[in-house]
């Protein structure tokens, strides 16, 4: 197909497109004739990667470029080629917090791994937010022991398993590495979404009509 | 308590708390002098929830007022009450989508809705969040059918299930949807975290080391 089909198909506009290949975000099309190039279904798929990266997960530029070499570069393993690409990913937000209270709170978070037997991946974005989210519950005296976090780490451990299947769904090992990168930022919001949905369930349940209907 | 004990407690700067007081984000403390006034714990664990509001879900003043004064009014039953302060809340962030998009995808939501029998909340922050989401990722070509999203779902109940038991933890109808109020907003990210966290110890588990310690 050619770069105005790309566009209808992808709902890219042409103008980013051009900026993609420029970019090396998107591998060139096949050339045709001097001023024409031809585009495959591999580009459709490359451009949902790039908008979920870059409008979706927020990604700067330059990371999304790492993330997409990484998953390109064959001279690797499989695994390690998957920690790259995940990894790159920024966590979704920050907030300030004091030294102490952020070296209490990982001191919580070891504690979890320990209790879960979650022995891999020591540093990662995960734990990052996840020791930046738990010193903010600290600071703040909301509940969040390492028993309080269980459950949620349990959980959490399922929606991952589900996770993986979801991504080996996909074909090739390529298609699977894209397919870890968006989808662990594009489920992000669907996961918080039905949290909320379920909240507004459950409270309904628990203490009648009302809630969320704001009528 | 005075002022500066109070910022001492809480680690908020007696200038912000001063800007809380003035906004009315604050209940005033107990005046004993012409220029002092005596705090007490509600105002710390009140600070504890302006924070969270504030800093960590990004709400703006104005709404963050809405919601503590829903909180406050007595003359509201509890769950309309829970349901105005939850709803006030926006979404952690949005994402361009194409309207016809938006609107299959509302369509996809319904149908898990009725699949798994939530019949309330029909219009809620959650159902937004899920819709632009899911829309996001058919826009993209990623899997998201209503059989797709209902594991998701179903842990999402679990989830909501145990949100709601802490904050009946808590002991007066107040300091519960005070609570309600600040873990809806704080344990997103704790959820984010322990599920990127899950990925790598998961993946590791399947593909072998290497993942996420990127060496």
């Amino acid at each position: 197909m050619r770069l105005a089909e790309l566009s209808g198909r992808s709902g890219v506009p042409t103008a980013t497109i051009k900026y993609y290949l420029r970019e090396g975000l998107l591998p060139p099309g096949e050339r045709v004739t001097a001023t024409q190039a031809e585009y495959g279904e591999e580009h459709v798929r490359r451009l949902g990667l790039v908008r979920a990266l870059i409008q979706v997960g927020r990604v700067p530029v330059a990371t999304a470029k790492e993330v997409l070499h990484a998953i390109e570069d064959a001279s690797l393993p499989h695994d390690a080629r998957l920690g790259i690409a995940v990894e790159s990913l920024p966590p979704p937000r920050g907030s300030a917090v004091d030294p102490e209270v952020l070296e209490a709170a990982g001191g919580r978070v070891a504690e979890l791994r320990n209790a879960l037997g979650w022995d891999h991946a020591t540093t990662s974005v995960g734990q990052e937010m996840l020791v930046t989210a738990v010193a903010t519950l600290m600071q703040l005296g909301y509940p969040c022991s390492a028993e309080h976090l269980m459950p949620y780490a349990r959980l959490a451990g399922e929606l991952a398993a589900h996770d993986m299947d979801l991504v080996e769904g996909f074909e090739t090992p390529t298609t699977q590495l894209e397919a870890a990168v968006a989808l662990t930022v594009l489920y992000e919001p669907v996961l918080l979404g039905l949290r909320r949905m379920a909240h507004a369930e459950e409270a309904t349940r628990r203490y009648g009509k009302g809630v969320g209907t704001r009528s």
